[in-house]
């Protein structure tokens, strides 16, 4: 059997029992609340790995582009939620054909949007399923308070339309009331919620404080990485994505430089670094360069040489995902499979 | 014939007359200074534009990592550099099988790197060039002055290696004195330096400063960005690449959102922002998550509507690159060529 020795760095490693004991938390967690459980796939991007967590429960998958949606629905997925406002003429063809393929959400925080989808759909005589997206106190896109009866009753009134429900990212506890509100102002105005899709792992976190949120949307947990163990979401040992590494370069006592740049490992950061050396923990990646991590080994007792082998547990996993052919799944030392990142560079 | 406006955004544009132009510039100043020029192709990654460079007047290509390289020879390149420390012995069998192929250069900054080389030629019985990198002011690889004369010897009395002369990056002013005390260091220890590769915008900038510099390595001026704007090295119109955009959220009067995030644009920054939106210059991309440039219109008189079209100048155009599969090259309106971006992803 091919080991992790046979691989060249830098490389994509996925620990799958770890990966497995996160989607089968996850689910747990949600199967406890009474919470329907949605993957976001934009974490991996690969198939075979959302397949994994339908299997385990998830009642879908959700996308962040029509591209992605598409390369999904192609793999056989059959419940596909787009929480992201379509836009133009084209894209909008896409995602009608799209719909007439495989159960089609997504969602709408404005006017505009509702009227290009509204049309969109009637032109290609398909019903599509559309969510108000609320905006939170991440002042992400969301509509204001005062623009979700506007926006849903506009989704209500189109012809073929279907309203399906509130949207909301992330579905942390700050934003418990403003949810009420909006929720309480769409009863007012005889509007019918049917679903309430919260999401993120501050969502997943504050999952007993909202009780109105009908199903989780997480991405994120599958793999973990080091934003969330810095924010408390989960612990190293939780972490099932590893970049391999070579120590290439160590021109002085306290710098060296790994063969992983921002091509690698993206240049994503809270900053705080660019990821965690497992093999030097007190080790700091100050900066990176396409082709390499520039590491400050100051605080290390002892300081890896030219040609060693270390791993990476990455700020921001997804993004690495996007960056990559392949990522590389391990139990231990060996190499089960080598999974190609089907929705890898998806932008349209 | 296509246009711009058949396509769906995000897509990447390249200005070719901007382009064409930048090449001819870099190389018109390489040969008045009666310096050699080689073209990185990092910021490209695409044979038929490096094929536009060399037919211009460059020498010969370099490339970051071995497998880049394997695209570019598997493309008919025949004077490859890869400054960079070959480590692992994976790694330096594929280097090796690619030195019988091509004429390649590589570059080390250690006696450990300079070991791996030499066994490894010698093991496949093939030669391979090595230049000696020294380090500078940036603080990247490269050996400190003590260790030059050191490795360069080491290099010369290896059975199959060729000294192929100093490498430095970047070639800027303030790295002038330490290069001259390598090379006086080199030239007291019998060494012959046959070729002395600088490189990088600010090296380019330098060059007449820089007498003792024989070969320039530049890889962003081709495209330019924002990175190159803000240090003076061009000026927005100058910048070939241009990411094409959507307005998909209007959430209030100030704030507003492209379809074209950190997938799109890259998260590299210098803290400044995340590109320059060229319909709104007084605008500012303050943040990305993946799919979304959040940007700040408040200083802006007018603001776009839901569904307008924008133009970004990215930050740092080579991880753009690097992030997609395409690039659109225009001419105006229209659409010229679809370039595959064929050495992208290559990081091993």
């Amino acid at each position: 059997m091919m080991t992790v020795h046979d691989l060249e760095t830098p490389c994509v490693l996925i620990d799958m029992s770890i990966m497995e004991n996160n989607i089968r938390q996850m689910q747990a967690r949600c199967n406890l609340l009474g919470k329907d459980f949605r993957a976001h796939i934009k974490t991996h991007k690969i198939p075979q790995i959302a397949w994994v967590q339908v299997l385990t429960g998830a009642v879908g998958i959700a996308c962040q582009k029509v591209s992605e949606a598409e390369v999904f629905a192609d793999a056989g997925f059959d419940n596909i939620q787009i929480p992201y406002n379509i836009v133009g003429e084209r894209k909008l063809d896409r995602l009608l054909a799209l719909a007439k393929q495989t159960r089609l959400t997504v969602s709408a925080d404005d006017l505009a949007v509702v009227a290009g989808l509204a049309s969109a759909a009637a032109r290609h005589d398909t019903r599509l399923r559309v969510m108000v997206d609320l905006g939170t106190t991440m002042r992400r896109t969301g509509a204001a308070l005062d623009q979700i009866v506007p926006t849903a009753r506009a989704i209500v009134q189109a012809s073929h339309l279907d309203f399906a429900g509130v949207l909301i990212y992330p579905s942390t506890a700050d934003n418990r009331e403003m949810l009420q509100a909006a929720l309480s102002n769409l009863s007012d105005a005889g509007i019918a919620v049917e679903s309430i899709s919260g999401g993120g792992m501050g969502g997943a976190r504050d999952a007993e404080l909202m009780p109105e949120v009908t199903e989780l949307r997480v991405g994120t947990y599958v793999f973990n990485d080091w934003n969330s163990v810095r924010a408390g979401y989960c612990a190293p040992d939780d972490c099932a994505m590893r970049v391999r590494a070579t120590v290439v370069s160590r021109p002085d006592a306290d710098r060296g430089f790994l063969d992983a740049g921002s091509k690698t490992l993206s240049s994503d950061t809270d900053g705080s670094g660019y990821g965690h050396i497992v093999e030097y923990p007190d080790a700091r990646i100050v900066r990176l360069s396409e082709e390499h991590a520039h590491c400050d080994f100051s605080a290390c007792q002892s300081r890896p040489q030219v040609g060693e082998i270390v791993h990476v547990i990455p700020m921001h996993t997804c993004v690495v995902s996007n960056l990559h052919d392949h990522l590389i799944g391990v139990r231990g030392q060996d190499v089960i499979i080598d999974w190609q990142v089907k929705a890898r560079g998806c932008v349209v």
